[in-house]
């Protein structure tokens, strides 16, 4: 079969092929004895009084039929008010596209706004999906490095990158894989370039913002809200990891009022959504909505675990990026190919995710979102691996991204 | 802004605008005097044991996170279980990909099956999202012609059109707009002229069967199962229609095992699933397939309306084509241009959809899953309608189409 997505199908991710071994080891040696850190499911508890809103809401024959393509208006006023009320916004209905998660808002987004031969900016390390979902689109994918301190992005790089062909960059902080969430002085850096930018070519330059770990931070700093700082702005949100609802495929898009041809956007991710296939966002998920914006899972969880990993890594002597989000964290890998280090962590029952598929070498993805008692058990094993490279390993020196 | 998919979103479909025409009359001389047959939206209540099960299935935590791309094993493998039983197929399991209602499977087949520059075959009257899902992906559309007086397609038409290029054909029985269910012979003759013409070129030709509406049928004739007549045979269904859960976003894909590479067309989902941002559909729905498969809401509402529509409206002097299934009935216009009869139906409230974007030229579909009462006050006004043209309408033949 000669068809474009075969290869995309046949060759599972990386993540997902360790997903499945250390399924298959679980059985074996018993799920307590796999530290498997590879899969970014969400952990806390789905809040039980949102799982009873559901029930409620799937008694009504009307919560069952279409809504418009768009989504149901009042869930999408209350996401506006919502927004508008913690970040100081000024979204209205109009602005707001329900959508099944934030791959769907991505897939919705990149289809409205991309033609052939655009350019769209991606910051390493990115989530592996960005480059799947363009691949359809005949777009050209230009990489910007980060600052391989921080992870944060090299705003030189960007500059030079930026061309007038440049019709879109993304970025996704809290990060998945390193968990940063970029300082306020960053999103300001960005903003001023790409303003420089689009005055210089005359184009309009969009910042895509992908927001599923919005709400996932573990210090005190705010989340800077890209549409108090850039004008051609566009969120892409999904309830599936602060609510633990990854299954239940509901988010949203938003634009920026204030963005240049916001409308015409919106129109655009209606034909988008109609030629993907969509239809509308399920209509109960959409209903939910204004029972639960606000509301988190509770992350103590994913904070304890974090702490207990940060602590004991780095007194092994690990290399750590760990930002103040999501549930990830990057460990330098103890050899030149993070692949062969990921193997060899295999014979120590521990399962950690390359990043080569997110554009970065020589680090391994550490997802948190585990049994408190599955990371304190899996130290021993990361001590293990560590001595197990005896001499031969990197110099390691201890950074922590703040 | 100069996307592919501004104008798709810009233009709403003609359906569309007349449901909205509607509900502003509707506010405007009360909804009971509207009498809008626009919309296919299902009306039968959902059965309350599966409203209940929604509730239940929704209160464990494991029912709200991520499936594989694919979907839940076990609801896959109930699916191809009771197809098996019911229509004699011989699925397994891997045969079977869930998706977010039949929309989504038609784009993810689309998107696994299709290069550019291939050619897809659809029967007139067709749905007219299939041209709408193909925009994207730069191949021909060709159109076979029905038989005027039954709507099923015209055979020599379809063996004439048929290319070495050929890899799709479309039927979507019963249909949408006519309601016709395809008779068996029919099924039978266009698998052995793709059979014919795949031997005669050396290649796949893949017979995708759109069936939201399988179960939807007034008769006591069989639906003729594709699987049983041809073998490069491809599914797409929804739970939407017959269990009036269109918003719920669940249905399938299943492909034929004895297809030429029937698993390579699975991976090539997957692959085609992830460009398009689905993920996988919504667990919970997954989840509720093994509670829901065989039955259907009750549809002796719809097989009321459509008797007094027929009844009624052949009594007044329509001539109407109406198929043994779905909720839709072709009317033939009075007049040559279906937009201006349409549009004078609407001055005696009366809100019938041309059937222009189905592909025909001349007729106006009617949707008859509304209110029996609605149905009931509307035929004084099919009366006035048809006297309105006083000796200018169409010579008028009874034609019903069983």
């Amino acid at each position: 079969m000669n068809v474009k997505n075969l290869q995309k199908g046949l060759k599972p991710s990386i993540i997902r092929e360790l997903f499945e071994y250390s399924n298959t080891l679980k059985q074996k040696i018993g799920a307590n004895n796999v530290y498997d850190f590879s899969i970014g499911n969400p952990y806390a508890p789905v809040p039980q009084t949102i799982k009873e809103e559901i029930g409620k809401i799937a008694l009504s024959d009307k919560n069952h039929g279409y809504t418009s393509t768009c989504g149901d208006q009042e869930s999408r006023q209350a996401i506006a008010t919502f927004l508008n009320t913690t970040y100081g916004s000024i979204f209205k209905d109009s602005n707001i596209f329900l959508t099944c998660g934030a791959a769907s808002a991505l897939a919705i987004s990149f289809n409205a706004l991309l033609n052939e031969n655009d350019e769209v900016i991606l910051f390493v390390p990115f989530f592996p999906e960005y480059p799947t979902i363009l691949s359809n689109l005949n777009v050209k994918i230009v990489l910007v490095n980060p600052d391989p301190k921080t992870m944060e992005p090299d705003l030189n790089d960007l500059k030079n990158k930026i061309t007038s062909k440049t019709k879109l960059v993304i970025i996704d902080t809290p990060n998945n894989p390193s968990g940063v969430l970029y300082k306020e002085g960053t999103i300001k850096t960005i903003s001023s370039i790409l303003e420089e930018k689009q005055n210089e070519y005359g184009t309009s330059i969009y910042l895509l913002s992908d927001e599923p770990y919005r709400e996932l931070i573990y210090s005190k700093n705010c989340y800077p809200f890209i549409t108090n700082f850039y004008r051609n702005s566009i969120i892409a949100y999904s309830f599936s990891k602060v609510l633990s609802m990854a299954g239940d495929r509901i988010g949203y898009i938003a634009i920026n009022p204030e963005a240049d041809e916001a409308e015409n956007f919106m129109y655009a991710c209606v034909g988008a959504s109609r030629t993907l296939g969509y239809v509308c966002a399920p209509t109960i998920f959409q209903k939910l909505i204004p029972h639960i914006l606000g509301i988190t899972s509770d992350f103590s969880i994913y904070k304890e675990g974090r702490e207990i990993l940060l602590d004991n890594l780095q007194n092994i002597g690990y290399q750590i990026i760990c930002g103040e989000g999501a549930f990830y964290l990057l460990l330098k890998a103890l050899e030149d190919d993070a692949n062969k280090f990921s193997e060899r962590a295999k014979t120590f029952n521990l399962i950690v995710v390359p990043t080569d598929p997110f554009g970065l070498k020589g680090y391994v993805r550490l997802s948190y979102a585990l049994p408190i008692q599955t990371i304190k058990n899996s130290i021993k094993a990361f001590k293990d691996l560590y001595n197990s490279y005896g001499d031969k390993k990197w110099e390691i020196s201890k950074i922590c991204a703040f």
